[in-house]
């Protein structure tokens, strides 16, 4: 996040709006060593989807000779929950702190205003585009310097990796009072452009477990989660990193997949067991491994998080196609976000591949890339 | 196996009959050591299901003036593979070697005729059955002494544990050339009187990966595999066993249902990933934990094999009431096997339970219980 830190300004009466972007995770992130100030097991390394077509905005506005906070979500007033309110306190404290900010511009009233322009329930992970912003608006208003992903961390785990933009590492740390578990960028945005991200919505209408209540089970009951996070992952980490970083689509695509179905294998393996991927989540997947054996080389990978939704990646070249696939096997004709040229699909693989076409389980599909993280949009201390 | 070596009879003209049961893992077996030989990577348990609703039935009839071996399965001929040969060699072999048969005898030729009492296809573990069931013939038609367990786990590798009746551990051994990687009887099936399987047939039409060569690619490419068989295997078998000997059903289902999803967990790791369990298969397994946190107590289990049907297991007591909930929840109305004496279904799980009925997924269920190994049924000289 660029500092952008408005001296001359009190903070009082002044208005900031903050974007913040979704973020997916291509080595997972499940389990906390610490439930309380959320540290977690290993290690996570994620992309930052541009802000362009998901973003959560926050507006914050100071209201001095008040003590009141009040939070609106999506046009909704919502109680401050105690993450929420932990949050604002940490910003708070670290703005006086920093000397940026003084005792009666961090008491003073606020309202906060967040929206997000997709569905929250479509499972995108809204909290953790919401937390990035809240904590970015809280920063600028502030003034406070430097990184805030421990902060954000404290809001909401993964949501610390949608403060960077680019390729971000979180790091578990190893401070008992988790101040160096905390994410950083590997890479920004412009490292490798030609990646772009599909995200598959797919009907679920299975109630499922929170990630919260679901990896503190998998804590609890999974023998397997403890040799991955202790022995797999870190080695993972590494690759994944010197994949980005050659941006060796194929390495990155096979260790994106093995990861995803490793996180799911100890979703499995929690007793008693948690299943988010559903038969079209199968779908789609076993799709991505008939298509890239047809290509002869990975050519799409897939990842799912505490969902159904399929994401996928692939290089600019190969959108066209893939969209051509996706049609063709569930039928879709809804595709938001960049505009595709032209769809298309090889006979090759649409003979074969389209056989069996499921209708009515993918809602739409979104088209977008990687892009940047959170950041100011407005500051206004006129108002 | 009981020894009933007629030892008086040269074996040339006899005509014996066998018949050998299905096996269901509690402790699961998934990959070898060794391919050819079939050495498993770890130990499992089993219990044997009663020949009385599924068994494998095997006729041998020595042709003497012929070394032809003609092979029929269900009525239809069929080529003898590579792992039949090698059964039959073995078991000629071995009869030289105990000197129980002369050359003259094991020269001979033979007319195998095979059937299975219920669907090959229905994926119940028929190969193990037959196999079990042809060394059976092949001991009782040479006379070989002591325990065929070895040379059954050759020709298809948890067959090995359809020699023996009740709770049978097959052991993974620690030769080089497997000859102690034979099962053995923990208990029989008189030990535990009460236990009840119930088979739950779903429907399923799609095409699933062989266990052989899936087990093949868990192996290459999945890095829980290796911690499972090393690390939780071996103490998972020594509590199983102890659940078994104390009867203590909670702790018994409790270990079989972490086992089986441990399994499929694995499968989920391999790379590209197995999917055994569909969509039927989770809505069991979840009624199951339903029914379960209902009662307040482990009161049925389930396990999974390479396949989507379930196999349930319960006490005698509580069939009707598991019998009642498939049939509210599933629609079902074909029970085969023993007869369920009142189909009853409380109210407390009727009205929250069976909620959602989900029809036309489930073919039938088969109720049955343990019962005793591979057997002789029919040894006749004069023919």
């Amino acid at each position: 996040m660029d500092a952008l830190i408005d001296e001359t300004s009190s903070g009082l009466g002044r208005v900031v709006t903050c974007v913040a972007p979704v973020n997916i995770a291509v080595v997972k992130y499940w389990g906390k060593t610490n439930e309380d100030l959320i540290i977690p097991l290993n290690d996570s390394i994620s992309l930052t989807l541009s802000t362009e077509h998901l973003r959560a905005r926050t507006t914050i506005k100071t209201i001095p000779q008040s003590n009141d906070i009040t939070f609106e979500l999506n046009g909704v007033t919502e109680k401050l929950t105690k993450r929420l309110s932990r949050a604002i306190q940490l910003c708070r404290e670290e703005a006086v702190r920093q000397n940026t900010a003084t005792q009666e511009v961090v008491s003073a009233g606020l309202t906060i205003i967040s929206d997000n322009n997709f569905p929250t329930a479509a499972g995108l992970a809204s909290s953790a585009a919401g937390f990035a912003c809240l904590v970015c608006a809280l920063q600028h208003l502030y003034g406070i310097q430097g990184d805030v992903s421990a902060i954000v961390r404290q809001g909401s785990g993964s949501a610390c990796r949608s403060v960077f933009g680019g390729f971000v590492r979180w790091a578990k740390g190893h401070r008992e009072d988790g101040n160096d578990s905390i994410a950083r960028q590997l890479f920004p945005a412009s490292h490798w452009p030609e990646l772009r991200v599909l995200i598959v919505v797919v009907s679920d209408h299975k109630k499922e477990t929170s990630s919260t209540k679901g990896m503190q089970t998998t804590v609890e009951t999974s023998d397997l989660l403890k040799f991955r996070t202790e022995v797999v992952v870190p080695k993972r980490c590494e690759d994944m990193e010197r994949a980005i970083e050659k941006r060796d689509f194929p390495s990155f695509a096979e260790l994106t997949m093995r990861d995803s179905n490793q996180f799911h294998a100890t979703c499995l393996d929690t007793y008693p067991p948690i299943f988010y991927l559903n038969s079209t989540s199968q779908e789609i997947l076993m799709l991505c491994h008939d298509y890239n054996q047809k290509k002869g080389a990975a050519t799409v990978a897939y990842s799912f998080d505490a969902g159904a939704n399929a994401f996928l990646f692939t290089l600019n070249k190969s959108v066209p196609e893939i969209c051509g696939l996706l049609q063709a096997r569930f039928g879709v004709t809804d595709f938001k976000g960049d505009p595709v040229s032209d769809f298309c699909l090889h006979e090759e693989h649409g003979s074969s591949i389209s056989g069996s076409k499921t209708k009515d389980v993918v809602k739409y599909v979104i088209v977008t890339k990687v892009g940047e993280g959170a950041h100011l949009v407005e500051n206004d201390t006129s108002s």
